[in-house]
């Protein structure tokens, strides 16, 4: 109801009966209008992401899985260690206590998991019609090392471009359980934490530049975002990107390109040229990493610019996302 | 449009016209996935709010400046100096971008008044008629000195109740804004950063138990939290409760209590008795605090209650509010 976004009685219910016995912890226990908590060392990591998945539940995950997934791995990319989440709630009129407390549960395990404290939220309720079941906002803060410099702009030319696993598992487990589509099998979401397998490759190498999850607008997004930040071209092997049967199958029937799907488990490494192998070794060491490899290379040529070389021996630019192809994917 | 949000073209376009000229700052304009930042000196305070006040733009402010102004606030009734603010927008698909752009000038104007840095961000666009205009999460990162402890289980029998001015304004310029009501004079809302205020309090007096700023739910809520948190009971003077006569008009009109009505610029604070005087005469040396004064009395009988002594001298109880008589007020 939308009494219970209005700061009274049952936003202290809501609080007490759904959000309290799935993030309860000392700090947010205080029940304050701010968290209070220890300062980590090194520099601080900021990232917020809001939510907006539909469905809210879907083969590998849901809404509240994600929204912990995502935020740590914006901060993990980034080689900070998580460590505390904000949880804000946008609910629609007239959506079930019984699915937000799934989804919060949801949510709880996956902070655990995770090492993160849920140290403070807030919930809004908006009028049937003006929202979508539930929106989730989560921030995050880590700890962000001394010295360690992983920015956009830090890719060079010769640097390798590694790349962790499977690409467009997350993408199309949503569209086809938001239309309904069956394929030969079943394509989970790979929604998972990066942060230990980002540990992982920061203590193999020294001389990583950048690293990105890629999640909306795929990995086509992400190399193109770090190779206008960079100043640099790329060149990407299309025969070493690994894309499971299934999820090729269905980019053809659909007409999408894999490259422009998203991930929630995976991510993108730019390393030097002498510490590529190296890197690979080490994150085929870690469970999220077993299919990590080698999949193109940093150019001077043609700045700004990603090509990839077919399977046919032809290239082709592979340029932004121009459109909406997959709108409301996390 | 819904490809504002997929992360492509149209996204980087967005934050390439709107937000970069709008919030553009060293650390956002590195456009990675975290913002990494200094760690401020002593303990962090940390605070989230989504807004979805409806009206977008009301007498006084708009639900830019009133998104920062709300985070500033929760982190200075912690007593802690705001300092990072994280800037989140879920748009729904036909949003004018004239009016986002005015929204991101707006919280712009206010974070550089506060003296916030917004350093990451991120936007999500819902498909029409699954959102409504424009929602902002804020999340607000503080430095909180080591040593200060205000929480809301703080309050101890003796101590005073002190409220930093009128009550009700934002509620009943939402209100008015929202109906279309005309009173005999125009309500604005009093929405303002409450953080040099707070200064000015934590400077003349170190008994300061409890800070809260009394949002939706108004003064009410905010009393009854702090009672129940603490265990102790409080007495207020209905005389004493500062409220415009163009509130008190409006409130008549509507059968509303100004005590349930939500403000944006105002704060309670308990405080030790023998330093209650010294603090509303610091108070009312500010510009925001003009009006403070005592209110009322914590108590230890009735634990839990907060009771009200009109000005016939009869006593009520006033509760939490029950219902949503106020939805969408922030």
């Amino acid at each position: 109801m939308l009494g219970h976004g209005s700061g009274g009685k049952l936003s202290a219910a809501l609080m007490r009966e759904v959000f309290l016995p799935a993030f309860g912890n000392p700090v947010l226990n205080l029940l304050n209008d701010q968290a209070v908590v220890e300062r980590p060392p090194g520099r601080l990591a900021i990232t917020t992401d809001s939510f907006v998945v539909k469905p809210l539940f879907f083969p590998g995950g849901d809404i509240g899985s994600l929204a912990i997934h995502g935020t740590v791995n914006d901060l993990a990319v980034g080689g900070a260690r998580p460590l505390y989440i904000s949880a804000a709630f946008i609910l629609e009129e007239g959506f079930e206590i019984a699915a937000l407390r799934r989804i919060a549960d949801s949510m709880a395990a996956a902070a655990r998991a995770c090492g993160v404290l849920i140290v403070t939220g807030d919930t809004k309720v908006v009028d049937r019609g003006k929202g979508d079941g539930v929106f989730i906002n989560t921030t995050g803060i880590g700890a962000a090392p001394e010295g360690l410099e992983l920015s956009a702009g830090g890719a060079r030319p010769g640097d390798k471009v590694v790349l962790s696993g499977y690409i467009g598992d997350h993408g199309i487990a949503i569209l086809s359980s938001r239309e309904g589509l069956e394929f030969e099998s079943r394509v989970e979401s790979d929604s998972a934490p990066l942060h230990t397998l980002v540990e992982t490759m920061l203590a193999a190498t020294g001389r990583i530049r950048v690293m990105r999850d890629p999640t909306r607008g795929g990995v086509s997004s992400a190399l193109n975002e770090i190779a206008a930040q960079s100043q640099v071209g790329m060149e990407i092997e299309e025969s070493a990107i690994p894309v499971r049967p299934a999820v090729r199958g269905a980019c053809e029937m659909l007409g999408l390109d894999p490259l422009y799907v998203a991930n929630e488990g995976k991510l993108i490494a730019i390393v030097a040229p002498e510490d590529a192998e190296k890197l690979v070794a080490a994150m085929r060491s870690h469970p999220l990493g077993q299919e990590a490899r080698i999949i193109g290379t940093v150019t001077s040529a043609h700045p700004g610019m990603v090509v990839e070389r077919t399977a046919y021996g032809t290239t082709r630019v592979v340029d932004m996302l121009a459109g909406d192809q997959l709108p409301r994917i996390c």
